[in-house]
């Protein structure tokens, strides 16, 4: 398996949030993605497209079509989203059609920026089912591979099931 | 993709390296993969075996038998080595002869008990890895996701490359 | 300097915020300041009195009452009070009239459940303050020792300065 | 109390202990005491000067000498010292006749790089002491304000505690 290079797109969701003081409003700059992949000593070819920040309740079709519209023009063929969790799978059947390229769309329970987060593997798991996997919508949560069309988000119990 | 039991070998090395102050000598109990798969958020299923706590440089022939017959005798066909990086490679062509699993090597450069280290992201790669790679040994570092006969630690760079 | 007892009274702030996802509302169970002070290796003698889990900006005259009750009647001369920021201050004025007791109020900028916040260190300096400073309500943050009644909370610049 | 300049020489120590890889030997060149007072947002005026990187039983006379006239010869009046905790109590005794300046010790059990370290709150409570307190020389570990020469470093339980 050769290396090819990974195009990370982030929209945003609690992967990337920060906290804001009730009045003070400050704002962490550096961006979460390139430091995760930078402490993970990532030497693999990849680039990042920070495309928006958004909650994954607040997009629009219009947004997932920008989406969609990103990674086919890519030259890349290994896609990383990273996406809120709430409405993963909308975008995973947007994507669906997109021949030829492997995407996997990953997320986290918890900011990166905790101390305890499930952001770094997840992200791993994101960069190696992208190598790994067939082409297709893959979303990598929970430590699972699942197929992007058969998956759903239990909130309940705050992870994802296969259905 | 329906969710397979992954067996993970943990074999020591610098992920689960730990402090011992030079005459205190306190040790953490805690195992340190357990704990990455619990803020990681994993519920996939999983049983963790803790094999040996040793520097991949002192690994024996014997060591390394014992890892083969605890993975072929496991009803797993998914598995996960942590590993010390040094001897990575030679452990994975030990492994290579095991017909019929997916079998992925990962460890870290830097321990995991440190707040920057490569450890969950390296994890989580091999959880996708074993999951969406076919069968065969795998090594994942770096970013990058290595046909595990296929590729050597380059000491002076402090990563992995393909050969 | 004998070790005297020291008296934690929690009343919530940023500090101890928590992050819940917007549906699914999960929530961390573990006490913040207990395991702050378990990871800082504190063998000091204290208590933890979680008293309310308020955002300073809704404590009420009442809720201050209360804290002032609570310290007055405390056998501990020592005390440390972990506290939001935007009314630190107002509450600082309340338990000025307390005699002979050393009270440190202190609290943090950035949830301490954060990879990188304030927290542990502002509430090492309010376990160092009640000890050596002289009876008294001081306020811990940024580095500073502040007299109590003597300081304000600089909402433009998110840090305190001496007034 | 106005807001005096604080003086931090390093010595070396636990704190700042970093990983080397057996054979790769990575080194992480942040200075761990600049990045710990920036995540803890401290905006008190003070200067680190990195004096020496020691483990403390390798600490000569002419080094504690040297750390002695150090302080003596700054201008500040308040000042801190990171130290390993192993004979931190000499140098303690070595810095005692210094007049007119208020010295506090502090070292860690766990290396600041670590995820779950004392040193964060361990150089809180340097930073509070040194403004709190008389002058004299202080040691500020596991929770306590010590009296800088009534205080032993207990090996088998790994704590500080009064003689």
């Amino acid at each position: 398996m050769s290396q090819p290079p990974i195009l990370v797109v982030t929209t945003g969701g609690t992967i990337d949030k920060q906290y804001f003081d009730a009045l003070s409003e400050y704002q962490i700059a550096e961006s979460v993605i390139e430091k995760l992949l930078k402490v993970s000593r990532v030497t693999h070819p990849f680039r990042v497209v920070e495309l928006m920040r958004k909650d994954s309740l607040e997009l629009t079709d219009e947004d997932r079509a920008l989406v969609k519209a990103t990674i086919t023009a890519a030259p890349e063929t290994h896609v990383v989203v990273t996406h809120g969790t709430d409405t993963m799978t909308e975008t995973a059947k947007v994507l669906a059609d997109i021949a030829g390229k492997t995407i996997v769309l990953t997320g986290a329970l918890a900011p990166a920026r905790f101390a305890e987060s499930d952001a770094p593997f997840n992200l791993g798991m994101a960069f190696a089912c992208c190598q790994a996997a067939q082409p297709g919508v893959w979303i990598t949560m929970n430590g699972s591979v699942f197929d992007g069309l058969k998956v759903r988000k239990d909130r309940a119990a705050g992870k994802f099931s296969e259905i």
